[in-house]
C-alpha cells in the first residue's frame, strides 16, 4: 500500500515535472543538456581498433575475454544496472569483513569454473603466458581478488616451485592449485620490510628429534601485513634467520601449517589482524607470531642449501650474498605482475576519464555558443593525452619484461632483475600519478567508487611500496649501472648487459637547432635518451668516486650521490622504456596502425622531455630545443585528440568493467526510486 | 569461562616466549629492534617550540586546546589505545550510514558543549577568528566533520548573511547557530560544476500568488553533491535563473525547506544519495530535484536583486556580469578555509611521517654496524625536510589569507579573489603531494587508516576540485594578471594592486654566478621570484596579443596560451606565498627563532627554484647557478635535519591526533589479546 502510494506521488511528480519542463524551456535561455555518445560524435578511426588491442594485450585475448564474460555472468561480482547498462565493481562501502568473506566466495567461483587449472601444475610458456593474462584480467575488476590469488599461486606457491624440490612440490603444488589448502608467504615483520636480510625471526635444528623449531623473539619479529593470514590461510612460508649448531647461516624458507582444515589456529601460533586499510581490504593481512613451533626437517625449502638429518648445513652456494640472492631472484614474479597490473589499471582510468570528457561540457567561450568538450581545451588535452601516450609506451615495457621473465634463463637473470625493478618502480607511479590526474579531470565524479578512478588509487597505492620500495628499487638500478660501468672499466672491456652497448659507440651529438621533423625522428629519440644515460652514469661513476677517494666507503657515497642515482635511474628506464615502443613498433606492418603508434612514440619521448628538467639542467637541451620539444608536444596534443577515443577502446576493457560517467551519465544519474 | 581459558592460554605462550627470546637472544647475531623516543635521541631544541606554535597557529591557542580536549574526552570521539597511549579517530571501517550518523552525533556533542556559540550570531574580528581557529581544530580530527559543520555554517549560514537581508538574518541566523535547523547549499547541478552561470534549475516569478515557482526541468539540472542534503537537512538555499516576466535575470539564491522537523521529505521535493566515496562518507552528499516547489517572495535572498511584490526586477547592479560577481564573492571564504585545512591535514602527516623516520631504522652501511636511522638518509631528507619548509611557508600564507578575507574590504575584493583562488590551489596540491610522500615513506604502515596519512589522502583529494577546480581557478589568476597588465598599459599608469608594485622598478638582475650566501639573501630569492612573475607575465600578454592579432578571440588567445598561463599563476603563488614568509619572519625578534625561519625560507625558495624547470627552460638560472641552487637545497636538508623534531612538535597538534606509528610502533603492535 504504502509503495503504491510512493509509486502514485513519482507518477504525478513526473507529469507535473513534464508540464513543468515545457513551460521552462519556453522561458529559458539554453535547451537541457543532453548525452550524445562519443562514438556518434568522434571521427572513424583510421586504424583497426581490434588489431590495436591484439596488439595492446599482446596474448591469450580469448582467454582473456572468457574469463571478464565468467565475471559479468555471476551475480558474486556485484553488477549494477546505470543508465540501461550492467556495470561490475566491487562494493566498496562493504566493510573489511564482508570484502574479505565475498572475495573469498569469487575465489571458489573462478575455482569451479576452472579459471586456475593449471596455475601451478601446467608448464611451459603457454601456461605461463595464460596465467598472467587471467590475472590481469582478474586485477581489471578488483585488486583485492587479484592480490589474494597472487598470493597463493605467486608468492606461496611460487615459493614452493622456486624453493622447494619435488617432495614439496608432490605434495603442495597440485593441492594448492585445487585450493585443498590456502596458502601465504610469511617474509615482512613489523621491524623489518625491504631489508629482508634484517629479519628477526629465528629457526634453529634440534638433531635430537629431527625438527626445525621456529621462533619470533621479539615484538619487532612478529609477522606482518601476511596476505591471507587474518583469516583463511592454512599454510605458511615461514622466511627466518637459521641457526644450526649456534651458527647462523641467513635467511632460509620453511613451510608451516597456520590452521586446521576447519579453521582452527594451530597450537604454538598466534595471530592478529593488520587491520584496516585505505584499499585492498578484501585481503586479510595478518600477523603471525611462533612461539617454539616444530616442524619436520623435511619443510625447509631445500632448493639452495639444506640440513641434515644429524644436523650439517649444506649448500652449493657457498657465498652467504649469493645464496640470499637465490632465494630473493624468484620472487620477480611479484614486481612482474606488479608492474603489468598497474598499467591496466591506468588503463582504467584513462578510458573513463577520456570518455567523459568528450561528452562532458564547461564553459562557453561566447555568451551564446555551446559549452566547450572537455577534450576541446588544449589544457585538458594536455593532462591526459601525454598519459595516455605514456600508457602505450609502458604497456609494450610490460608486455617486453613478461616475455623476459617467462623466457628467463640464468645468463638474464641480472638483466630480469634490474628491467623488473625499473619497471615496477615507474609503472606504478606512472599509474598513481594518472590516476590522480583522471581523478581531478572527471571533477567531483572521480570521487564516487561506483565511478572506479578515485576508489583504485586507494587500491593500488600499496604498488608503491610493496616487493620492494621504488626508491629503494630504483637505488638498485643506479647500483647495478654502475656495477657495469666498473666491471666494464676495471676489464677494459666492451658493455654488453642491461641495454648498455650504446655506451661503447661515439657519444651521440644532438642537433645545435632541433626541427619538429628531427624530434619525432627515431634516431633523435634513441639518441638523446642514450646521451642523457650515459653522461648520467660517467657522472655518478664519477662522484661516487670522487667521494671514496675522500675516504667514504663505496656504500656512503653511493648513498651520498642519490641525487645523481635518481636522475640516473629515471634515465636507464626511459631509455629502456623507449626502446620496447620501437621493437613493438618494428613489428607492426599494417600502415595505420604504424603511423599511430609513431604519434605515441613521439609524444611519449617528447613529454618526458619536456618534463623532466634533466635534460635542461644537464645541458641535454638547449633553451631554444626545449622550446622546440614544447611546442611539438601541443602540435602531437592536437594529433592525438581524433583519435583518443580509438586508442582507450583498443584497451580491450570491456564497457562493464568501466563505470557510469564513461558512458550515458545523464541517464545513470536519472532519478529511479528503486535505485539502489 | 572461555574467556578464562583464552587468558591462561596466553599466559602460558607468554612465558614459553620469554623462555624462547632467552635462548633465541643467545644464539641471534644481533639483539631485536627497540623503541627510542625521539625526544631522548635527538638533541634539544635550540629554538623555543611553544613560541613557534603560536607563530604557526596565529591566534586563539586557548580555544584550540580546549576543543582539541573536548574531543580527547567523548568516547564519540572513538578513543584508542594503543601502546599505552589513547589516539582519537574515526573508525574508517564503518560503512557510510554509520560513519553519517556518528558524524552527526559529534556535532550534537560540539554544539552542548557551547563551541558553535557566536558563529553566526557573533560579530566582529575576534569571533571571526575564533571560529576559524576552532574549524581547523575539528578539521584536524576529521575532514567529513569539518566540511558537515562548514556547509550549515559557512555555506547556508553565509549565504544567509551575504545575500540576505534583515528578514533573513533575524530568521535564520540564530536558529542555525543552534542547529533548530539544518541547512544546506544547493549550488552544483549534475550537469554543471565550476562553470555556475551554465545552472539550469529555473524559479519564475507567479505574481498572481507572490511565490517563486522553483523547477528542475530536466535530469542535468538535478542538485547534486549536496553536503547534508541525503540525510539530515532541513532547509537549503538554491541557485536558480530567476525568471521574470520571462525575462532570464540570472543566478539568484532563494531558501527552501526540503525537510520538515521529523525529517520527512517535503511535497514537490525529490531527494537522492550521491553513493559512497573515496572519503567524506561521514557528509550524506545528496541530489534534489524541484517539482514547481512553491516559496514566499520573501525568501529570495535579496541583498543584490529584489523582485517586487507585483512582479519588478530592481537590482541596483545593472550590470548582469558585476551581478553575478556580486552572488560568487561571499563564496571565497570556502577557499580560505579550503586552504587553511589543506596546511593542517600537510603538517599531521609531516608530524607522523617524521617521527617515523626518527625511529625507524632500515639497512645498514657496513655488515655489523647498527641499522641507519629513516631521516638519516639524505634521500629520506630530501623526500620529506623540502616539504616541510614548504609547509611552514603556506601555513604563512593561510594566516595571511585569513587576515586578509576577515578585515576585507570592498576594495580588497580582487585581491581576496585572487589570492584565495591561487593558495586554495596551490596548498590544496601541496598537500596531496605531501600526503603521498608521507604516506610512501612510512612503506605499508602508511596504509593503514589508524595511522591517519593514506586515509587523509581520500579523505581530502575533494579539495582540488570543490569551491572551484584548481586548475580553473589558476586559470582565473592568470587572466586577472592579465588584466591588471592591460589595464596599466593603457592608461600608463603604475601597477598597484596583486603585489605587481615590483613591476614599476627595472627588472631585477641576477648574478651571472650565485654564491651559497647571494641565494640564502631575502634580496635575491625577492629578486628572482619577481623576475619570473614579471617576465612571464610579460611572456603571457604578448603571446595573447599575437593570437589577437592573429584574429582569435581574447577568450581563445588566453585558452591557447595555457601552458604560459600555468607557470605564470605559479610564478605569481610562489612570489606571494613567499612574501607571505618574509612578513612574518619581519615579525619575530626572537633570535633562535629568526634564525631557523631563515632557513626554512631559503628552503622554500630554493627548492621551488630546483623543482620548477621554469627557471631554467626561461633562462633566469643558467645551469651552473641551478647546480649552486641544487647543492644548497642538499646543505639545507642537512641544516633542518637536527631540528625536524622540533619543527613539527612545533605544530602543536596533540600527540592523541597523530597516530601510533608516530610514538612506539613496536609497542602499539605488540601481541594483545584484548585488543579490538
Amino acid at each position: 500500500m504504502e509503495k503504491f502510494n510512493f509509486r502514485t506521488q513519482v507518477l504525478i511528480r513526473h507529469l507535473q515535472q513534464t508540464t513543468a519542463t515545457a513551460t521552462a524551456a519556453a522561458i529559458s535561455r539554453s535547451p537541457c543538456l543532453s548525452y550524445a555518445p562519443p562514438e556518434t560524435s568522434e571521427p572513424p578511426s583510421p586504424f583497426d581498433v581490434s588489431s590495436m588491442r591484439k596488439l595492446m594485450d599482446g596474448h591469450n585475448l580469448v582467454d582473456r575475454d572468457w574469463v571478464f564474460n565468467l565475471m559479468i555472468q555471476s551475480k558474486l561480482f556485484n553488477p549494477k544496472m546505470r543508465g540501461g547498462k550492467v556495470f561490475v565493481v566491487p562494493d566498496y562501502n562493504q566493510s573489511m569483513e564482508q570484502q574479505r568473506e565475498i572475495t573469498m566466495k569469487r575465489i571458489q567461483y573462478l575455482l569451479d569454473h576452472g579459471v586456475f587449472d593449471g596455475w601451478l601444475t601446467g608448464r611451459g610458456f603457454e601456461s605461463e603466458m595464460r596465467k598472467l593474462a587471467l590475472l590481469e584480467v582478474i586485477e581489471i575488476f578488483d585488486h583485492s581478488l587479484a592480490i589474494k590469488i597472487g598470493v597463493h599461486f605467486f608468492l606461496w606457491g611460487g615459493a614452493i616451485q622456486f624453493f622447494g624440490t619435488k617432495r614439496h612440490h608432490d605434495k603442495w603444488l597440485s593441492a594448492t592449485e585445487n585450493y585443498l589448502i590456502k596458502g601465504c608467504f610469511s617474509m615482512t615483520e613489523l621491524g623489518h620490510g625491504s631489508n629482508v636480510r634484517g629479519i628477526e625471526t629465528v629457526t634453529t635444528y634440534d638433531s635430537k628429534s629431527g625438527e626445525f623449531v621456529i621462533n619470533t623473539p621479539c615484538e619487532s619479529a612478529q609477522k606482518y601485513w601476511i596476505g591471507g593470514a587474518a583469516n583463511h590461510a592454512t599454510h605458511t612460508v615461514v622466511f627466518s634467520q637459521l641457526n644450526v649448531d649456534g651458527k647462523n647461516e641467513g635467511v632460509h624458507a620453511f613451510i608451516t601449517q597456520i590452521r586446521d582444515a576447519d579453521g582452527n589456529i594451530c597450537p604454538n601460533i598466534r595471530i592478529a589482524d593488520c587491520g584496516h586499510k585505505i584499499g585492498l581490504n578484501g585481503v586479510d593481512n595478518g600477523r603471525i607470531w611462533f612461539d617454539n613451533v616444530r616442524i619436520p626437517r623435511e619443510n625447509l625449502l631445500n632448493s639452495v642449501a639444506d640440513v641434515s638429518p644429524d644436523g650439517k648445513y649444506l649448500s652449493a652456494i657457498k657465498d652467504p650474498d649469493q645464496r640470499f640472492g637465490a632465494f630473493m631472484a624468484p620472487l620477480t614474479s611479484g614486481r612482474v605482475t606488479i608492474a603489468a597490473s598497474a598499467v591496466y589499471s591506468a588503463k582504467i582510468s584513462l578510458a573513463i576519464a577520456i570518455r567523459y570528457s568528450l561528452t562532458r561540457r564547461a564553459f562557453s567561450i561566447t555568451p551564446d555558443s555551446a559549452e566547450v568538450l572537455l577534450l576541446d581545451y588544449p589544457s585538458h588535452q594536455h593532462r591526459l593525452l601525454p598519459l595516455l601516450a605514456k600508457t602505450y609506451a609502458m604497456s609494450f615495457a610490460a608486455n617486453h619484461l613478461k616475455l623476459l621473465y617467462v623466457k628467463r634463463t640464468p645468463q638474464l637473470i641480472k638483466t630480469l632483475h634490474v628491467v623488473s625493478s625499473s619497471f615496477k618502480a615507474i609503472l606504478t607511479w606512472h599509474n598513481m600519478r594518472t590516476l590522480q590526474e583522471c581523478r581531478e579531470a572527471c571533477g567531483g565524479q572521480g570521487l564516487k567508487t561506483e565511478n572506479r578512478i578515485g576508489q583504485l588509487k586507494g587500491e593500488f597505492d600499496v604498488q608503491s611500496t610493496f616487493e620492494g620500495d621504488n626508491n629503494v628499487l630504483m637505488q638498485q638500478v643506479s647500483k647495478a649501472l654502475l656495477g657495469e660501468y666498473l666491471a666494464a672499466k676495471k676489464r677494459n672491456k666492451p658493455f654488453k648487459d642491461l641495454g648498455l652497448d650504446h655506451m661503447n659507440k661515439s657519444c651521440p651529438t644532438i642537433p645545435l637547432q632541433l626541427t619538429a621533423s628531427t624530434v619525432r625522428s627515431v634516431q633523435f629519440q634513441n639518441d638523446i635518451l642514450c646521451l642523457r644515460e650515459r653522461d648520467l652514469l660517467n657522472h655518478f661513476a664519477a662522484q661516487v668516486s670522487k667521494y671514496q677517494a675522500q675516504g667514504e666507503s663505496k656504500e656512503s657515497a653511493v648513498i651520498a650521490s642519490y641525487r645523481l642515482a635518481e636522475d640516473l635511474g629515471r634515465a636507464f628506464s626511459d631509455r629502456a622504456i623507449f626502446q620496447t615502443f620501437v621493437e613493438a613498433e618494428n613489428n607492426v606492418t599494417d600502415v595505420p596502425l604504424k603511423n599511430i603508434l609513431s604519434v605515441l612514440r613521439s609524444m611519449y619521448v617528447l613529454v618526458t622531455l619536456d618534463e623532466d628538467a634533466a635534460f635542461l639542467r644537464y645541458g641535454y637541451l638547449t633553451v631554444e630545443n626545449a622550446e622546440t620539444v614544447r611546442k611539438e608536444v601541443a602540435n602531437l596534443c592536437s594529433e592525438m585528440r581524433p583519435h583518443a577515443l580509438a586508442l582507450v577502446t583498443s584497451f580491450g576493457i570491456p564497457d562493464a568493467f568501466l563505470s557510469p560517467i564513461a558512458f550515458d551519465w545523464i541517464a545513470a544519474n536519472s532519478w529511479s526510486p528503486e535505485q539502489d
